[in-house]
Order: structure tokens, then sequence, then C-alpha cells
């Protein structure tokens, strides 16, 4: 058994009653990075999502060729609601694997267990490791590996690291995103969640994820937490150890006054989060360089965030951009050039 | 239900079919730092080790008021041997509940699940934590803390920290050590295995581990791994930022050549060990001082061994030890004197 999730594509988007755009953007996301593993989506009476796929049963959409359904919305307590359950047994006896990320398992869900059992279709909660790890060994392994680590968690690690896959595959260059928690997951179809890894396991569920690989392949690492968050750092410190970057990139939010969910706690700057990360990576690749910064400047006016992030890009000598309102292209071309 | 693993004391210990005192080290562990909590001990058959209490059965402990039967033996596959279920058995059936602190849980091996839930005695599995933990926050809380810490795993920290335990308490001070071990938490019959908690949890777990306390009481928090093991870094980090502690200990192994099960990964310096620490803790607690050195000379000749602490002394102006050959007193009086 890989130590690996990995979920069977094309995949029936279930959108459920999503009560606005917002509550399907597990599904958003998938849609917006895989489109073409997407066949089709479920609506429940009253879903106000909508992706414009084909709305279609997973009956038809088993027919069409799809291999799993995504759960692709999510409630305020993160559980599967008892009327999305008819929708996830049809998709069991229709033949598709059913997947997960939110907080509540499908796997221990009496109902679904039994037709999980009857049909052999799985059920897979991707938020909840299963494989078997090992810890980890600080072994150099081949390929070159960058990480995204921020200055505090909810600052665009996945998409930044999404972003630059997409852009180093367009310049021809072997590339793979490393989903390291469940919406990443579920849209390139494997990873590991290792904020849910047991804690001697987590650099070594980094490691798993990127294995040896070519001499000019990068596994771009979907980074999480933060080296400064009292709640998360141990994760954030496994993972840049399990995943021993050539690069990193620095995510931030500059708009924010303190960690996420923690009032008390203030953001660190730019200079500690790359020192401490810096340091830290050292251990387990000593090459370790910062490649530049991917901002979230959604919460200013462009012209405030051109001006910001012209100025990083003189104060440090790198390029900074906001992966959604810009692009990842400087940071990628420099990748290529100088890594 | 609380965080933390309790066990119920008095102990009766079970040493099994040790093959040798080294086999059952958890035993004498217990016996040692605990004594009056052991009442007696079970050997069977072809037992090796002998901690001279007096050899009694499950049930003449209970008459004499045992409350738990500790498992205080292991094998090299941390597994619970076919030949020692009739004792525990017998346990519960007397009335003890049965701990342990091997990888395999006595609470998933049938028999022993159906004779639990029949007389309502608990097997605990110290290793594995079941409470329901939280995230850390990183909040400040009353009361102090020292942390030990390690240039590496397997150095002294569990020692060293019930050392100045005891040390403290022979001053009267109020201290209380906080296990993070399965061994710990056998010996004061409390704590969580921060290791085996999802990652998530891990400075949380810490949190829980060392709660809000009169100002003058001093936790005395068992460290685990080390910052600089690629492996189990994250573990050290997260408890290093739940701890919180206003003292650090560093302890060492001064003729180790690499990190423990890492022959490529050499020791850290005791000034990037110190910098590394400080630098991380200071994240929770900006107050953070190193108190002084724990150091496991027991590879060096007597002499030898006084020169390094003394070398250690003037270099780093602060307490330098082995508390096994020598003491904590020391580190136990610049605690009270200086911090």
């Amino acid at each position: 058994m890989s130590e690996l999730v990995e979920l069977s594509s094309p995949y029936l988007l279930f959108l459920g009653d999503a009560r606005d755009d917002l509550a399907a953007k597990t599904a958003a996301g998938v849609h917006h990075w895989r489109p073409r593993q997407c066949l089709g989506q479920v609506r429940l009476p009253g879903c106000a999502a909508d992706l414009k796929l084909t709305d279609m049963t997973p009956a038809e959409a088993a027919r069409q060729g799809a291999r799993t359904m995504l759960i692709g919305t999510a409630n305020s307590g993160g559980v599967i609601a008892d009327n999305w359950l008819p929708s996830i047994v049809e998709a069991l006896e229709a033949g598709l694997d059913v997947a997960s990320g939110l907080h509540e398992r499908l796997d221990q869900i009496p109902t679904l267990m039994a037709v999980s059992a009857r049909t052999g279709r799985r059920l897979i909660d991707v938020r909840h490791p299963k494989g078997k790890l090992k810890t980890g060994t600080g072994r150099k392994r081949s390929g070159k590996r960058l990480l995204t680590v921020g200055t505090d968690c909810s600052v665009g690690k996945m998409y930044t690291s999404l972003a630059l896959e997409a852009a180093l595959r367009e310049k021809g260059c072997k590339a793979d995103f490393r989903a390291t928690g469940q919406t990443g997951i579920m849209i390139v179809g494997r990873g590991i969640s290792v904020d849910a890894v047991v804690a001697d396991f987590i650099s070594g569920a980094a490691e798993a994820l990127s294995p040896d690989n070519d001499a000019d392949h990068w596994d771009v690492v979907e980074g999480q937490g933060s080296l400064h968050h009292p709640a998360f750092a141990g994760v954030s410190l496994g993972l840049l150890h399990g995943s021993q970057p050539d690069a990193l990139v620095i995510c931030h939010e500059p708009t924010r006054r303190h960690m996420r969910g923690l009032t008390d706690v203030p953001l660190p700057s730019l200079e500690a989060t790359i020192e401490a990360n810096l340091s830290a990576a050292r251990l387990t690749n000593p090459n370790v360089r910062v490649l530049g910064f991917a901002v979230n400047t959604s919460k200013l006016e462009e012209a405030a965030a051109r001006s910001m992030l012209d100025d990083l890009e003189k104060r440090f000598r790198m390029p900074a951009s906001d992966p959604v309102r810009f692009s990842v292209a400087a940071l990628a071309a420099r990748l290529l050039a100088e890594f």
C-alpha cells in the first residue's frame, strides 16, 4: 500500500446544496486547475453554486468514464450531510469511488461502509492518511525541489505552488505539484495531508511525497503553516526537513496584523521568515536558496500592490509577484535560469 | 475526558520473561524514580531480570492495594507476547488496570478487550494518546517551565528532567516532571506521548501537559528529539513552542559522532543547538534562557568527564554536569537563584 492517498480520474464534482460559490470552493479549485479531469457536476435542490459543467447523475458520469466522485462542497461543521447520502450511495453503486476532504469520515458512516463493501468501490478520506509511513532519514534524493513557505497559514501557498507547476510545465520543464493538504490532494489526485499524520512521521511523509526523480525534474511542494505559528510550526519544520528544498518561495499577506486565529501573535518580518526557513532547511539541503516572493495583494489597490512588489524586489533583489493578480512568470524564469 | 493519559497507583511491575535487566528497563525506571509506588513484581519462568521487589500474583497485589499492572519489559518487536496474556487477564480479573508502553496495543487484542469489557478495568496504551486535543494557542500561562532539549535523541532528557524534579522538590520547591514519552508516563503515571499525537496537535498537547500553575511552581518538561534531527525536529519544535520554557537545559552525549540512526548526519555543535532552540523558543517566551548542560559522560573516564564539564562551564559560564555520574545540584541551585 502506498503511503500516499491516490484518486482515480476523471472526476464527477459533487456540489451538493452549496449555499454559495464559496461553499463549493474545493470543487471550484479542482475545476480551475484540472478542467479536463472534470466530466460533470452534481447539484442538489437549492444548490446556489454552479461551475457551468454538465449536470449529471453518478450513473451518467460513470457511463462517460468517470472514476471518482469528489465531495467538492463544505459546510461549517465539516460533516457529511444526511441529504448527500443518496448521491454518495448512487455513486458507489454506479462504480465510482467517492473522495472527501471533510473532517467527518466517509469510511465511518455505516450506510456507506456497507455499500462500499458490497460494491468494492472505495471511500477515500483524503484528510486522513492510511498508508504505512516511515520516519524521515534526511537522505539526499535526486531531482530538484521547491517548497512554498509563509509568514503565516492561509497566505496562498497552495495556489502559488499550483501556478508554479503550470508555469514550469508551460516552459517544457518536468514539474509536479506535491499536495500536502486535502484540497491540493483533491486537485491533483494524490498526496498526503501532512498535518494529519502522527507527529513522528511528518518528515517521513514529506520524503515519501517527493521521491527520487530525474535530475532536471522539479517537485513543487505545497507548504503548510509557518515556522512562526505557535500551533503549527512543528508541521512546517518537518515538512521543510523532509522536502529538502533547493528553492523556497516566501508567501505573504501584507495587510495581516496577527497570525491566523491568534490575535496576540504578531506576524514575523520577511527577514525573520527567510532566516528561520533557510537556517532550518540547511539541515537537509545546505544549498537551499530563496527564489522570491508570492504576495497575496487582494486587499490592496493595484497601484499600491505594484509599488509594494517593486519595493520587495529592490530590497531583496529577487522576484516578487502576486500569483493571482499578476503571474508567477518571473519566479519560474528565475528558477529555470539560476537554480 | 482529559487529554492526558492517567494511571492509578500503586503499581505491580510485570517483568515477564525479560532476558536480562536491560529488557526490563521500563520497570527499573519506574522502580528507581517511584519506589514507593511499586508494591511488587511479576516474573514468568525464565525471567532473568529482578528488581528485588516481592514476587506476587496480580491477585495478591490487588489485595495489597495495587491499582495498575505496568508492562515493564520490552522485546525487539514491541509486541505483547502470547505467554504474557494469562498474567494480563489475571490482573484485569483481580481488579487492576493494565498499562503498556509497547508499540502493539493492548486494547486491540480481542482476548484482552473482552476481559476488559467484562471486568470494567482499563487497558491503557500510554504510547497512543486517546484524549481530544486542541491546537496550540501560544497564550502565556502562569507558573514557570523548564524544558530539556538536546543535540540528539536519547541523550538523557528524561533522566535529567526527573533528576531536576527530585532536586527541586528536595529544596522545597514546587516542581512536577511532565512526561512526553511512554517511559516517563509509566514512571509518573500521567502525560502525553507527544510524538504519537496527530501532527496538528503537537504544541497543543504540550500546552495541555503543563497548564496554568502557581507563580512559583516549576514544570520540568521532558524533551524529545532534537531540532537538528531530520526525522523528529517537528516534534521537538512543537514541544518547544507549546512548553513556552523559561529555562532550557541542553542535553548532550559528547562521544556521539552522528545523529541517532542516521550515520550521514553529524551532530550539531552546542552553540548551534543553543542558538536554534533559543531562537525558536522566543516565539512563545521571549524571556527564555539557557540554564546549563546535562552531559552523558558514561563513555569517558572520570577525569576526562570532569575536565570536559569544567571546560563547558568556563566556555559558556553556566553549570555543566552529568546527572547520573555526578548530580544536577548546580543546575537546580542556579535555577532557584537566577530564574
